[in-house]
């Protein structure tokens, strides 16, 4: 059931009776979705309609706000039985949030067990594997048979995150092998776990940034990945609904960097936030152009002599602009996306040069064509230099757009911070200038 | 261990003994990648070192391509043995791929179970969930007992996709419940199934597009999904490995089309496939360009007359394209993401107003003074009409950004197909024209 439904489903906010049966009927998400919507004052009157379980389980999907607005308003006994039970991956992201006072009164109302939980992942750096693992995984000891491994699963408490894989740790605690639920389910009782358990367990550490844990989930296929500490101990692990989220983010980030836009300017966000978050890359860009145009505006008597440029170059610059942000979006989403790395940088130039040699022949050939129709008769030889500058502008164009993003991701910076109007004002700026140079010193011939 | 890795450890490709080790020790989709690297002859070779086992798996991830390669190549034994172990829908997109009549020997070789399973996904269309599905899930009956259950689930062979979910049918074999693995461990044997199981079960039909699915089981935290025909009969399930790389090419499209850019144009892209992807996207610019500049060259003599205007125009241009992009991008990823529908185009609309407006007056307030300082005096006065026009193209900008897209869905086309190069030329054709004239009126007046 998706959200249109639950919204036509919820009908009459009135009714409380329906609106309680309704709301411990649906998906723990749908109903968190349908909370944080609510107008601030009904959001605890809603909340207060769910069972004890429905409740647990909504609380992880409500956004940090709506969480913290929800503690404040809660008795202390219900806030303590929420926050000890979610997991604690999601409570760690929630004391991110909270101020200080709050997660050190909440800390000391947990248990031991969860608040060491807490405590350990809040030690790690934010989107590092540490940060988003949790605790609560299935660990077996190598000497174990398979009969004692599942009865060790069984009598364990339903928390685990996943059950699914069991990870197999030495005496030292240090992770050496992984065996999934469903081998150990198909062995006798009495084979020994190491004899089934495969010791090609691929893991991270718990500083692996989370686009890294993302691509290695991704690529082997896995459920579930284990985080190990310097020592090779195991301390975590991480599953992949965390890690859909993540590539979602990621491909998000990529697509708004290259747009010029960044963060949290979602489509629902707030305006302000929006006219923060695009607004600056605005005005940079019209800085840049302070610079170039400062470039071209020597060329203004050049320009008043031959007024088809005026026509020609805002061509010039479009087509230019999009050669160069084509190459560019390929090689952002080719590396976000792990397909290529810096070390394929000059197979793809020359792939990229290849395919430019036919387009900038075709631009160029085009380009002359235009001029002809749009020229007066004597200004048609200004068409051929269009022809030329807008070919080999195509070339710079696609190196830059292949070269920019592989340098700063060779530099270790984020290969999106050339954004598509930084590309589009650095060609405009490049092209600008050699196509008037050329037009000036042929005037300089033809007059 | 990453690719880059296997690269190192995979070093000496004459030593064959060196390299059957290691390509049996490998994760299969390393060396699966690892195989289709190789040259053509020795893809071969490489592939019959593998063990049995690993040929198996390695098989599942190479490319449709070098499948079809080994087909032709090995013999017909171990062909039909590789292809009958891999899973049903691996399959039927690998007979996609292959000549029919390769795709019939072959069908006639494979077990009655193997063949109509892949005659069934072949019946569905590509990009549904019934192509996506496999049909080796675990069901039980709602009569079965806890104990009973297990037991069956035990006794069914070990090529199901996942255990850790089991379907719940009626006799009609139309799905009523689901009960994962986990709580059928951690009940008593003699407990009836449908006591435990809830009937709070997800599912989507065959006919169901992908990007659905895809959204579904995200927003669910799912790792299985349930496929059902019209007569809600339970014909297969989705697993999450395939949704994760569903998730990633719809984010790669979505990137690809606003940068002008589409299908299988990536990285690592042959030039040809390069340039027939990129060059119809700018030649139609050029194209749309055609129309927007016999609007502007009747304007020639207007810029001959005010030279400044070489200046101004570019950095317009630019500026306003950038904005409309923002505001495209932002939509088309909130409908992407499923953030957004078509419903909340009037909410999104005026958000992006409230924001648009405020970077209006801005643009136009910097457009003025940069215009001062590069205009000669007598010419200041063409600033403030500057100033004015990008104030108002950048309200056009943010209500195309957002208006096209949401209509294209509407009207169920794709909202990617407005790209970012095709929402520039749009904005320069309705800029200039509108700049240019007020500037030619202005003239009127002035001279």
């Amino acid at each position: 059931m998706l959200i249109q439904d639950i919204r036509n489903s919820i009908v009459d906010i009135a009714d409380l009776n329906q609106l309680k049966f309704d709301l411990n009927r649906l998906q723990p998400v749908d109903v968190g979705e349908y909370i944080s919507q609510l107008p601030e004052k009904q959001r605890a009157i809603a909340f207060r309609l769910l069972n004890k379980s429905q409740a647990i389980d909504v609380f992880e999907y409500l956004p940090p706000e709506v969480q913290e607005e929800l503690i404040n308003s809660l008795h202390d006994v219900q806030v303590v039985q929420l926050v000890e039970a979610m997991s604690p991956d999601d409570r760690a992201e929630l004391f991110d949030e909270l101020p200080a006072k709050v997660v050190k009164r909440l800390l000391q109302e947990l248990s031991t067990e969860q608040r060491q939980a807490t405590a350990t992942i809040l030690g790690y750096a934010e989107a590092t594997a540490g940060r988003l693992m949790t605790t609560e995984y299935v660990w077996l000891r190598e000497g174990l048979t398979v009969g004692e491994a599942l009865s060790k699963i069984r009598r364990q408490d339903e928390d685990k995150e996943t059950i699914y894989y069991a990870y197999v740790t030495d005496d030292n605690r240090k992770l050496v092998r992984v065996v999934s639920l469903r081998q150990l389910l198909f062995t006798f009782p009495d084979v020994l776990i190491k004899e089934i358990a495969s010791d090609r367990v691929l893991k991270v550490h718990t500083e692996t940034p989370q686009e890294d844990v993302a691509q290695i989930m991704k690529r082997y296929d896995l459920i579930a990945l284990p985080v190990v500490d310097r020592e090779e101990r195991l301390v975590g692990i991480i599953t992949i609904d965390d890690v859909v989220d993540i590539l979602e983010e990621e491909a998000t980030e990529d697509i708004q960097k290259l747009a010029g836009v960044s963060g949290d300017d979602g489509a629902l966000a707030h305006p302000l936030v929006t006219i923060r978050k695009r607004l600056p890359w605005l005005l940079a860009i019209m800085g840049l152009y302070i610079g170039a145009s400062s470039a071209i505006a020597p060329f203004q008597g050049v320009i008043s002599s031959v007024p088809v440029l005026a026509v020609i170059m805002p061509l010039f610059s479009n087509t230019g602009g999009t050669v160069g942000v084509q190459a560019l979006t390929v090689t952002i989403r080719g590396l976000g996306i792990g397909e290529i790395t810096t070390k394929d940088t000059l197979k793809i130039l020359r792939k990229e040069l290849t395919a430019g040699l036919a387009t900038a022949v075709t631009l160029g050939i085009t380009m002359v064509m235009l001029s002809m129709i749009w020229a007066q008769p004597q200004e048609r030889w200004v068409g051929f230099v269009a022809g030329i500058v807008m070919a080999t502008n195509t070339l710079v164009a696609v190196t830059l757009g292949t070269f920019l993003p592989m340098g700063l991701k060779r530099l270790k910076l984020d290969p999106a911070l050339i954004s598509g109007p930084l590309m589009t004002t650095l060609l405009d700026a490049i092209g600008f200038v050699t196509f008037l140079s050329m037009i000036s010193v042929a005037l300089h011939f033809f007059k």
